[in-house]
């Protein structure tokens, strides 16, 4: 195994200072520090693959990119006979949350450097609702000590929904203002409060304001089918790209109002292949896409890939290897104002590419990052230090007592024998839910749950500022047949924890697990715990290796089954209910939200 | 006439500032300033031409762009009607030197604006010579007081031949990194030093080090045909770009390493038509092509156009006509950093758009600057200020002294009856010289011109410190056949006089003309000024109108064809004799240079 020095010490100087070192390599006066010969040079500038070109590397950029670079081969030249396989640019995801693979950037970089990822554009959304902009800046930190690029974009709405949610902490103009200066904040994150947009909403209008007088990208969200005027106001508004879009019309009119349309094919999000019909069926110039993940879980990663999945997907679609590439390098490193440094073979740029057979395939053999071999044969070559996450990240699962069965119980209105209550309603495959309603059985007092109809409880306990508060309701859909209870500390956006049961005994048991571990998701039945997915660090991500949590995950999951739940992303539908901000109905840490309305409602109807 | 404030008050408000205005508008909250409705929308993100388009705009930015811009539409609001036209984004012209023209930046844009003109990239490379910082700063805020927008690009290479030539002042890496803070500074101008750059020469190193550590763009210039190692090492040492390509190659050169190229079509640069079957015949992505115009000339102003001419001929070549579109508006502002405020018709960006019946033919009927309509039918139909250039600015031609016909005496070699000497070869319709030899009678002491053989006297009078240094040599190829003179303050690069004659007393009636009239170019024959263009800024600019200069450049033409001088580009020939760093022969301040081995020679073999 190489080594080499993770902490940002691997990071090249900047081309200013490396330029001489550069020219001298060039012309043959100095030597490389690594030589590829005979490659077929996917160049994503002129829109070719170019055989028999030669690289020639120094201090991680490219010195000499050509037919011939002999000249720079010295004694310490490393020399790589490329074969004739093609050389192409590293791979950059245009938007991505790193917590949604449930790891550390550490292991989420550990796990998709294999797949040809050299260059990621993160957003910590998640880790901003618990831990504030202290939690954006320890991903920022980890994010500058990787040895590939790693750039941060500043979450823009936190709370995703003020007065519906009390997160763990709370962002706004300042704290945006803020972090535009530090130095690997690259830009605003997703304005996914695009009504607000419209509306002229000061904190929007704010962040978007300060992120713009830095000289930043203005990362956007717009989730409305309406291409009319709402968007027309979103766009004059300043965000500056998009992964919201599904259908072909969505990307062509964000295309023509200057924006970047951000094909999106997360593990759970597919919205390439439709999109790109603008490019294959329209004629539409593909320069302003740029291809995303935007979610990966960490099976994904583990088992399907990365961007190099991406790439397979939208090749297969009909476009052409090299366009494709171009939305994955050039135009994702141009959009962010980073084309001088990253997203092509080129002189100057960050030695990142990667040594590849088939290029439809993307099978990839070799990635180099930063000049030096980084994985091969889909196994990574260098160490990458464990990130040492403070105590402060690690402990954040504040429920402030021992919570007990009856902190579940739902009180009936007094003499009731049956009540008829709002019930949340899970929807296969799909983000929003139902607003239902069912009749319910009083027993001593107490709401009952209605297992033959497929109605259980859900709680959210508060879990940032340790008050014991837990909000009771009842949700149908997940098909538990068993006792049994799933507790999860990811609960979107505000991430408390949410707890789902047919038995308040399960319930408390996970709870209090969830409590003792800080955080993750785990899952009781009668008493015994079944499967765990430690998070401790802001009850958000493991530091073990993405594989280790993909297992876990892969267990939790036939645990599900074997209780009863058959959805097919049972996990996200759960973790996904209490998102105050996606119709219909939801559940926070302030009670019951119909979220047609934006109003908070009673629980019995 | 139209009431607009030109100095600089007409510029919008940053998209930042504007935002809450573009989005009131863009919703139908707020009344825009200005509604064009039904034209055919050139998208050149899309790279569409999209039919029934309706702008609203407000404030000098675009806040919408759709199909139904009436909710715009208030009391106040100007309404255009396209009348199915074709809307245009304002054309840029990607590198250019203002004093080719022989007029000020702001005569200048009042003959361009007419043509769709609305950016330009200046490098003032000119007035660096004379004036040094103090004169780039002049235009440097001439320019920020224009109703369009002119950035400037620090000159790069003053002097062009250290050493070899001594002009007015000096320019290094202090300099460039001061002017580097100044707001309307986008980037360094050619860096026309290849071999320095390819050597590390240090004062080379460090002007690109300092642009690129402020974040703006490196302007090329690599003129020679090798495209290996000479040309790898320029390309690892910064430049951005490049606009001396004469073949498909050499543009295909630049756009696989990163670089753009920029296809030059100026009053006597033809580099369009061959560069451009890169995209055209070979399939080149067009994303990284970019038109300019270098040099123009009042008269091709006046008489043929500007970027309008540029996009006509770039068309007739093939090209797709919104694809040639890109490569004169978004292809620019993005290499220049400028997607977001200039280059398309889209949401926020400046309100510069033309409206065009026939796309190909691109005659434009009304050119609209930051929201104003600025030119209808060929005619400017705004006020533009004159602006006030300083004493310091006007008073620049100093001789020291009153030239007489004995200073162009050049003395024979004691007891000579004949000279062999060497001739500067002047050759019709290219930039290099021939380095000839002639024998040449002596009379009374003296070396005798030899009007026979087409051999006259050139002299450099030093202009810029009044030294009164005059260097006489021998020049061929003018053809002139009549007594006469011709004197000239434009000598490129340092911008001294040069005089050119047949005979010695119309030399010094020349010379003092100029240095009476603050510079300048001046044709005398027997003692009588048969024409004569006044450029007392700097003695590189006049500040009249273009049509004006235009004409006494004509009567200029015509007086030297009068004299016996066929030449197609006679003035230029004339102005580009000093010009150190083309071979083979030239005349400095400090004498005679063989440019093929960049050493100084006498004038006797």
């Amino acid at each position: 195994m190489a080594q080499r020095p993770a902490n940002g010490a691997g990071k090249p100087r900047p081309w200013a200072q490396m330029a001489t070192t550069l020219v001298d390599v060039a012309t043959g006066r100095r030597p490389a520090d690594l030589v590829v010969r005979n490659g077929r040079w996917v160049n994503v500038h002129s829109g070719e693959v170019i055989p028999g070109t030669d690289l020639a590397i120094a201090g991680g950029r490219f010195a000499y990119c050509g037919p011939d670079a002999s000249h720079a081969i010295g004694e310490g030249t490393t020399v790589v006979d490329a074969g004739g396989r093609h050389l192409v640019p590293g791979l950059c995801d245009g938007h991505m949350h790193v917590e949604s693979g449930m790891v550390t950037v550490t292991e989420f970089c550990r796990a998709v450097i294999p797949h040809g990822t050299t260059s990621m554009f993160i957003d910590p959304h998640e880790i901003a609702n618990v831990l504030g902009l202290p939690g954006v800046r320890l991903m920022h930190d980890e994010a500058l000590a990787m040895p590939v690029n790693v750039h941060v974009q500043m979450p823009s709405c936190v709370p995703s929904a003020p007065g519906l949610e009390n997160p763990g902490a709370t962002l706004g103009v300042a704290e945006v203002a803020e972090a535009m200066g530090w130095e690997n904040i690259i830009g605003l994150g997703e304005v996914m409060n695009f009504p607000g947009v419209s509306a002229n909403d000061p904190k929007m209008a704010g962040e978007i304001a300060a992120t713009m007088k830095a000289g930043k990208t203005v990362g956007g969200h717009y989730a409305s089918p309406d291409l009319g005027l709402p968007f027309a106001g979103y766009v004059a508004g300043g965000p500056e790209d998009d992964h919201e879009g599904t259908r072909a019309a969505d990307a062509i009119a964000r295309v023509r109002l200057g924006m970047k349309a951000m094909l999106r094919l997360g593990s759970a999000w597919f919205d390439v292949a439709e999109q790109v019909k603008a490019v294959t069926e329209q004629g539409i110039d593909p320069r302003n896409f740029i291809l995303c993940t935007d979610d990966s879980h960490s099976g994904t990663l583990v088992n399907e890939g990365h961007m190099d999945r991406v790439l397979r997907h939208a090749i297969a679609q009909g476009l052409k290897p090299v366009t494709a590439i171009q939305m994955a390098t050039l135009n994702t490193a141009q959009h962010f104002g980073l084309e001088r440094e990253i997203g092509s073979i080129a002189p100057g740029r960050s030695a990142d590419f990667l040594i590849v057979e088939d290029l439809a395939g993307m099978k990839i053999d070799q990635v180099y990052a930063r000049g030096m071999l980084a994985a091969e044969a889909g196994k990574l070559v260098i160490d990458i230090p464990p990130y040492d996450y403070p105590q402060s990240a690690r402990n954040t699962v504040h429920v402030g007592r021992t919570i007990e069965a009856k902190d579940f119980d739902i009180k009936a209105p007094a003499g009731a024998n049956e009540v008829r209550a709002r019930v949340i309603g899970v929807i296969e495959n799909q983000a929003p839910t139902k607003a239902l309603e069912a009749d319910l059985p009083v027993e001593e007092g107490l709401v009952a749950m209605d297992r033959a109809n497929d109605i259980c409880q859900i709680a959210v306990v508060e879990r940032h500022k340790g008050t014991g508060k837990v909000v009771n309701a009842l949700v149908s859909g997940f098909g538990y047949k068993e006792d049994c209870a799933l507790a999860s500390t990811v609960a979107h956006d505000s991430h408390h924890m949410i707890v789902v049961g047919t038995n308040k005994q399960d319930m408390a048991l996970a709870a209090n697990r969830l409590a003792e571990v800080g955080g993750g998701v785990v899952l009781f039945s009668k008493g015994r715990e079944l499967a765990l997915v430690e998070m401790p660090i802001a009850g958000l991500m493991s530091d073990e290796r993405a594989e280790i949590v993909a297992a876990k995950a892969g267990r939790l999951t036939e645990a599900m089954r074997a209780c009863g739940c058959t959805l097919n992303n049972a996990y996200m539908q759960h973790s996904l209910l209490a998102l105050v901000v996606i119709p219909e109905l939801r559940i926070s840490d302030v009670g019951l939200v119909d979220v047609r309305t934006f109003e908070k409602v009673e629980l019995f109807v």
